[in-house]
């Protein structure tokens, strides 16, 4: 609510303003379904506003369905509004023809293999393993589904006779529990600029410095990193090679040598979250980090959240035992271990072969998305606007021209019903105004199409408004 | 593995104290079924070793059916070996007479509701709400979970319409979050002394400075809390008022009152820990310190763990909803959300009062396990001896008379099945060395029986033994 700007000099009134700010809250799903709204007299001390304000913006929002509230109990999101059904379901409810949020990297709901789910949970449920299941267990993990990751690993050249595996909530909580055992107020930490913002503030919370490492098309900037190691020697540095998110980028062979060589030298931890490279749509696959230095200090992190159910919160980090123990020391003060049904559930998933064949399906859907999301974007952006061409994953970037900021863009896209996140998000020092992340993984082709359309119809239509602007403005003498 | 103490001087060879400490370590679940031991090399290196000594350690073990080895791949604990088939599954195979671990605060499975949970779990996975459950969450819970425990609540009188909730993963993380959003360094917290060590090492993490509350029959003594609050002015207080664990005991209403009252005048924080409550064997509920303090700063923390299914990892947080959104910050950056299949399952079981039905069985059986560990305590403790006598929950708490020590009499009882832990695990600054901890929840009335005989009858020995050497020691001159 803090995040609401509200502007007492505009011709909407503050009530309407306040409406308008929490249902782009709602929209954005930064606030949930069944969220409990502030208390009008706390949210009204709060704003430093009237309560009657307050209540009028509840019944605005009230009206439009997207809060309801019962009488003394409060108000809350509601539980099926018009923007959550079409943004979680597609299969439920058809979309509006020109609504498309790329605001989430996640899969689409409508692609889940929901029998095989069906059919591996009541297996689970029904085997004597239930009890032990039940139980509580090992801060490492659900022992079979810890065994079998690792014999996976180990199969395929990624684990080595000195590694062990530790079983996390998602990739998140790896990351956190990573930030637990380095991240110590004063200690330097490389990360990708730009970078998902859920790793920035895992790091940040624990006080770590953090120095952004330049992304282009072929990942991050060798050269840059490794004057970052000169420089600010990090202890720690995290790289996605894959299908990066925000940019979607994917480091090339030559320059993940280098790192991993580079890493080595400067005995810096190499953190490789691994969780889109299953979602390869063209080219060819290329190794890990952690395969390319076998004896290395590299932690691979690896999800399920984003190849399947990013419900089911089951990840895993495979490294060398000794900083797994601390890692699971770490993991045992967070939450003692992670849920065990889910992790069983995944593990027949994974045991039966089913994973395998709803990763075939997922990729030639994915390969769809990313056709109709560039193509889309060379046929609707503006001229001077340029993007990521990723081979994989969910998200791409997009840089627009000077002199428009994807602020801008959002505030005049999103009353078309198209959102994105604006580049701010995913920035270390380097602001990104003109970057912008457009994730693609939960709509349909069509949806992606109509989306970019909008976003490049708005761009074209504000670049002209503000260089017809600009014109009028006094130039400035040339030297 | 750090934690083996090695007596070069001993008589038994350095491999076979390795081996013994390694099993110990098996026996009592700190090394789990399925954990990877360190390579040889790397546990040689370590404790300064010669790698053969570690390979003797492993032969020893994996011929006594402790560990496994696989060519390649390292050495695991096994996954069925005699000790944790006793101690997770009584159902499965009928543990030896005379053996008996009071380590673990925890139910028995042969207790879990299976048909319950089985029904539930088949019912949620056909639901069609299936594909929401799989779907990204909100870091606040699974929505209806959520409302169907802040509903409950408010009918209790339990939560106010101020109150708000947050789902997590157990109560572990619920200390974890509040360690976060609170603990800073130079922050000071009061807990109780002895307290549970899990709490001791979430708030220890962020590095706030924690004091110690004296803990008696009647709970924590509130004149010494007051003390704390006006020397060191802590900012949260984190209280168990109904069978803490250790000790087991329960805050007479009077002291509930006088503590929530000098927590409003010194505006300290309330963290009330009630996961314990519903296992109320014998006498009068008692309200909680939220009911107590309705307007007040009491965030109050519950779970399905105890109750239920503790490898279910599905805990909440009742408290004023500007905190209730500050533990959401926190939970996001943690691991985004909680695993939403269980929250489901979990919602089902209650909402079809099977929770309720269960209960009610298990406070009988939990009312029979309490009368045999008091009788037993009563019949086998050796005079001196000083025991909690708690009304319900899965401990009480033993002060051993002096000069017997808790570790000096676990090293006897060990070799005998018998297992608890010592107070030492518990304190604050008091180090507790004849406190120790038995947790009955886990075993069957003649377990429990069977268990304290043995503790009885070794203590009883070390005493004669300890105060006939004392004996034969010169006596101080008296002043």
């Amino acid at each position: 609510m803090a995040s609401i700007a509200l502007n007492p000099s505009s011709d909407t009134p503050i009530y309407k303003q306040l409406a308008d700010g929490i249902g782009s809250l709602i929209k954005r799903q930064v606030l949930r379904p069944g969220d409990k709204l502030p208390p009008t007299r706390e949210l009204a001390g709060q704003l430093g506003l009237n309560r009657t304000t307050i209540s009028a913006a509840y019944a605005a929002l009230d009206e439009l369905g997207l809060i309801s509230g019962k009488v003394g109990r409060g108000s809350f999101v509601a539980e099926r509004h018009p923007v959550i059904a079409s943004g979680t379901s597609p299969a439920e409810t058809e979309p509006a023809l020109n609504s498309a949020s790329f605001v989430s990297s996640r899969p689409a709901a409508v692609d889940f293999p929901l029998e095989q789910f069906r059919r591996f949970t009541r297996e689970v449920a029904d085997s004597p393993e239930a009890a032990n299941i039940l139980q509580l267990g090992s801060s490492r993990g659900y022992a079979p589904l810890r065994r079998y990751l690792l014999d996976e690993a180990m199969a395929a050249g990624v684990a080595g006779p000195s590694d062990d595996l530790i079983i996390t909530n998602g990739c998140q909580q790896a990351l956190d529990l990573i930030a637990h055992v380095f991240a110590d107020p004063g200690i330097s930490i490389a990360v990708e600029d730009p970078v998902y913002h859920g790793m920035l503030r895992a790091f940040a919370r624990s006080g770590a410095d953090m120095f952004g490492v330049p992304v282009d098309d072929a990942g991050i900037d060798v050269v840059a990193f490794e004057a970052i190691l000169e420089r600010h020697r990090p202890k720690l540095v995290a790289i996605t090679p894959s299908f990066q998110n925000p940019t979607g980028a994917t480091l090339s062979l030559n320059r993940r040598q280098r790192i991993v060589a580079l890493a080595d030298r400067f005995d810096c931890t190499v953190v490789e979250i691994d969780i889109y490279s299953p979602l390869r749509y063209v080219g060819e696959a290329l190794p890990t980090l952690k395969e390319l230095s076998p004896a290395g200090n590299v932690l691979l992190l690896r999800s399920y959240s984003k190849v399947c159910f990013p419900g089911l919160r089951v990840g895993w980090a495979i490294g060398p035992s000794a900083l797994i123990a601390r890692l699971a020391e770490a993991k045992e003060i967070s939450d003692l271990h992670s849920d065990q049904l889910s992790q069983a559930v995944l593990l027949r998933f994974a045991q039966s072969g089913e994973l395998d064949k709803h990763l075939l399906r997922t990729r030639e859907i994915g390969k769809q998305r990313l056709e109709a999301v560039l193509g889309a974007c060379e046929r609707y952006l503006p001229p001077g606007t340029r993007w990521t061409r990723p081979e994989g994953g969910m998200s791409l970037w997009v840089e627009l021209p000077p002199p428009l900021t994807a602020d801008a863009l959002l505030n005049k896209v999103q009353v078309r019903g198209v959102d994105f996140l604006p580049g701010r998000h995913f920035a270390t020092r380097n602001s990104h105004a003109r970057g912008l992340r457009i994730s693609f993984g939960g709509l349909s082709p069509a949806e992606i199409q109509g989306g970019i359309q909008i976003l490049g119809e708005s761009a074209a239509f504000e670049m002209n408004a503000l260089l017809s602007a600009g014109g009028r403005e006094p130039l400035p003498a040339l030297v």
